[in-house]
């Protein structure tokens, strides 16, 4: 596999077969617009397939991880039901290219991560993160419901207290945090991300191989089983899409200013 | 809805559709008797329909949040199945009326939470406590088995270890542990707990409304997905009644000594 | 039940009804050969048939709690179809006796703990551990999936992200952050992780039998339910036990240096 | 209780609390506007509630059980997001105020049966079906997805291949062959429907009747843990109530000609 | 194994280590006392473990299966905590040792089958029946809530709609209706319901141990992801023992009379 | 798409993307070797990325749907753990994208169906069988544990008891019984079966095309929540792959003689 029909990621194969993928749109903070999100929903699955491949790492290019939807991408979709129709699906299979890739992935989220970079980040099977970054989940901030990954996997992670308070009130939390509440597996000092992410990369790469694919496809059948959670939350969000808060929600976040959602006046 | 067939809960409007709900018997430290119980049970099927209310927070009146089951309640209920069974159906209305309310449900734990007490204090979606103040689910101290609310989400909260030693043993803990080990969302001063509760409310009051209100029924997926172990659970601490050890938990509780449980002598 | 016919596990009947169990190997640092295995899968069915015990602590004599499978069991297996078989039903009997065991048990976790001593560790009601001591899941490492109990509990322990980064390295981790992260119930100094164990086994001891007993039950619902995620993993595990990369795992075990697994040359 | 805020729903009461309902629109075979599925999406809470009723007997008056819902409600409805909105509520209502009434319910479907109305008889305890009677749930052929009750009970009735061919293709079946394919409780001729009941509703109403109550919860623990999957399918079939089709599908229903569905073409 | 500690089960070994059972209290039409409830709790355990079963095939003696509860065992049962703790305790063990043993069991289930018979036959891997032999679940009939095994299996094996019927209503079956509505494996005449079940017996007893064990296995994955809706079903009869009901119901049964529910009055 | 880089497969489009796959080896009645076995488990991956494909129909070429797995490919497998590996991970994407293909999946059983073709006959939305033609699931007379595709649907088709009749005895059955128990959609006459096949695929391929898949998915969510009972049985039948009761199976069948068996020797 040779990886070429990718626009913004980049690809680099290190030893033992760990191979290092970058969003690279770092002038953007990594946001994914359709063909970032797109290329992350696909690559998993080329990942699973590439016989050179052992252990997958994902960082972001520059100072973020994903700073998340590109507000441009989301006016498209606001009440586009053909966009919507198309984001249903392919937000489904970016969570579960992710959950059955048989390679093991590691997240190096090197700074800030909100939305299909989250997915990623705690969505892989080792997620190491910067003390001081910040990651959230801002659905409800931009006026819809929290689809995506949260509802398949946050509950699983660090509880449902958590998970309701970040996920109902979409405020973001530092790496460190994420670690004390079981977030995410490790915080480390920021320029410790990426070494940090390739050694246990390494550790994995060159262990026994079925022994640890087959671990990784055991613990996630926690998170197969809970498809129907994922795709009512998935349903839930494109719905959102249809309704006029959105608008609202996209319009601010560009005015950077507090929003007057329509549903709470 | 104007809320006046209530007794022993207060309601005061905020702004922004904030109601606050206050558990008001504090000369009992707003411990529930069956007038008690059966308001808490019914009063978020009430909040769901009423069309004013966005948000509601429930505390209590005083020194206490909750001291839990009144002991004169418990011992008229001990041995009678026709209460038992009336018990078994109002505590699944108190179980599923949190979880299925509509509306986000901040609880303000303002001090001890015992009992019915904690059944909304954890159900809640947003739980903010006083960081000294002490919560526990003591039904095996009065010789029943923890039905209410414990099985269905403690091991979503905190995870199997400590919900397996908090429940077997009946001990206590306070807030700022409650926090570290997942049970509620927040742990803050004893005198900040309702300032805290009120802004985290009107944080979700001036949000997009359908945005969290789905968000919460798709993580509420999790909790409804165990039924059928909370209505085992529900349905052992009935059992419980019908046996003589809670005759000897509540005596001795009432004498504030150490019981002697027939079934352990 | 007078347990006569075990010789590795020894017994001593305690005030109310208490059964300390250890596991007496301790030249071996209690390390599970075939009889180990065998006895302590078998045990906790006679603890729950026993009408004089109402609690059973285990613990290990000596330093360690269990220091895992002896390699010569594990050599014995690999490639043996008759062996992987007789195990896979063992493995299964030991996961859900302790699971299905009517009285409650206490595991003091007084020292190292791999293998089978992690499986009864952690499958127990209440875990004390010493804080220094290390624990871990180290299949990986021996080149077989993480079988055993680890998929179908860690996961309500210590979350997911947790759990993945454990059991897919092989990594150990002390009392202390093992307690941090929910893994167990407490940690303690090394010398009071049995008073602690006792003290608790006590409480339960001298509480409502069937109180405790049914809330134990309820518990364990969570665990039941997640039956073929343990079948699977199980199944999994006995695969790599017929396939080349175990025999490299426990020769570079026996030899104490670096693996070089076959799947990853 | 006195069922009088009921339009079209109509009540009766014999002997020994067995309450006779009947969908009281018949010369529009009982179809569903707006009026009418409100009235049966709260009406099973008020059996509930009701302490003089022990078993309720749903019938539809005329010919027909229920012919769906009204073409001009459907409309009303389509690229609405208020009302999408709100139907997403009401229908939830619907199914889970049946699901958890506390009494039996015995569907009497006389006549054809489309929409609410095959909720509401497929959904119920038992169901008693006119043989030559058609029933059928035809979302696909409005062009939106089988959401309402289908994806949550078909399964455990009629197995998946059945409920995969009826409901994807929207075709109708007879009582006759509902009942041999399991989706009915029994098959009568037409004019005995109403009697057989009755019979059935008064071995009920003369019965234990918290055995049967019970018998009943536990049953429909079954249905209630697939509670996302019916989340999952009431807000696809929202989402379908955004797009275009849905137009096509009313206008070609109301026309009585083969629609020409947008996204098929 | 010896199976000598039997005194109302009979044992008979026939080739390829298929282990005829018979329930051999004929003058009772085999119903089940204490002491024949005891005996079927624990004989599958005791099949397990026997290295010379590879298939168990169980009938009755004389003219019945199974007749049911022995009346002076539910009397002796109704108000006693003690008998009911015991119980719930027992028809648990009943039904995991069947679902959880290794080898396969078939059922020839040669006439009448009531209570414990049923809850042996249906769970069974095989069952064989007389096409006019009538086979029931006559829980709600005694005044008790449907528990045994009816809730955990009936669902998977005829659909909700004829599994609420019968175990709501009580009523009776014949072996054909069983087998036409998926309830049994097969129905045969009479007199070849013994032929046909060794016919399967040795099928299996011939075929690959391994493979055939595993596949039962799988299967019963099912039944064993239900385990919280059977202890559910199995708490609420244990509650209904304790209520006036139960006492109506078998002194009526008795009187061979109709009886007058105190709840139904 | 223009499916070039398939073998034995051959592909027709008809109107309104109607696409027809045909299993293309007749001569061998279209036995899956490695090579068909690897095309069958990524053509619904193709498929549903097809964007001219609305629906796709499946069947044989010749007298046979497809008479199972190649004996030489059997052989091959036995005891070598690279292929077991491989098949595992291949059987696992056969089931999975056939449950997650997007688009309607008709299969026109016009023959014999075994193995392979089982799975995805009875996996596919709507099966149309030949009356007379014989299907079943013959893994336990190869010496092997059901895996493949039977655990996660049978259950859900034709209930328990039909289950494990056929999976633990490997009997076959015809299509007209396989109707009746609800294993596939419908029977017709031989020389109908792809006409009515290909009828249905118009019915849906001219529908609307978001209801209809959206109502797959919804029902298979059902099939997707099963998902570590298929790995279970996945594993299972690998693991007998590494036993020597296949051999014997494969050597037997070749040699059209009865097995016997080293585990029931």
């Amino acid at each position: 596999m040779d990886f070429q029909n990718y626009e913004q990621l980049t690809f680099a194969r290190h030893d033992n077969g760990v191979l290092l993928i970058t969003m690279n749109r770092p002038e953007k903070y990594n946001a994914t617009d359709e063909q970032m999100h797109g290329e992350i929903a696909r690559v998993f699955r080329d990942v699973s397939d590439d016989p050179e491949t052992r252990v997958a790492v994902i960082t972001g290019a520059g100072k973020a991880f994903s700073a998340g939807g590109d507000l441009a991408m989301v006016e498209r979709m606001a009440g586009n039901h053909e966009r919507v129709d198309h984001m249903l699906r392919e937000m489904s299979d970016m969570v579960y290219n992710i959950v059955n890739c048989e390679k093991p992935i590691v997240a190096a989220i090197n700074g800030v991560s909100v939305g299909a970079g989250t997915v990623v980040g705690i969505l892989s099977d080792i997620s190491i993160m910067a003390e001081d970054a910040k990651l959230g989940d801002g659905h409800v901030k931009l006026g819809v419901a929290a689809g995506d990954h949260a509802a398949i996997i946050w509950p699983l992670l660090c509880g449902m207290a958590k998970a309701r308070y970040y996920l109902m009130t979409g405020d973001m939390l530092t790496g460190a945090e994420a670690e004390r509440i079981g977030l995410i597996s490790k915080a480390v000092p920021r320029d410790e991300v990426l070494d940090e992410a390739m050694r246990v990369a390494q550790v994995m790469a060159t262990g026994a191989q079925q022994a640890i694919r087959l671990t990784k496809r055991t613990l996630n059948s926690w998170v197969r089983q809970a498809a129907p959670i994922f795709d009512q939350s998935a349903a839930y969000e494109m719905l959102c899409f249809m309704a006029p808060d959105v608008v609202e929600g996209y319009t601010a976040l560009r005015e950077k200013r507090a929003p007057a959602f329509p549903s709470a006046s």
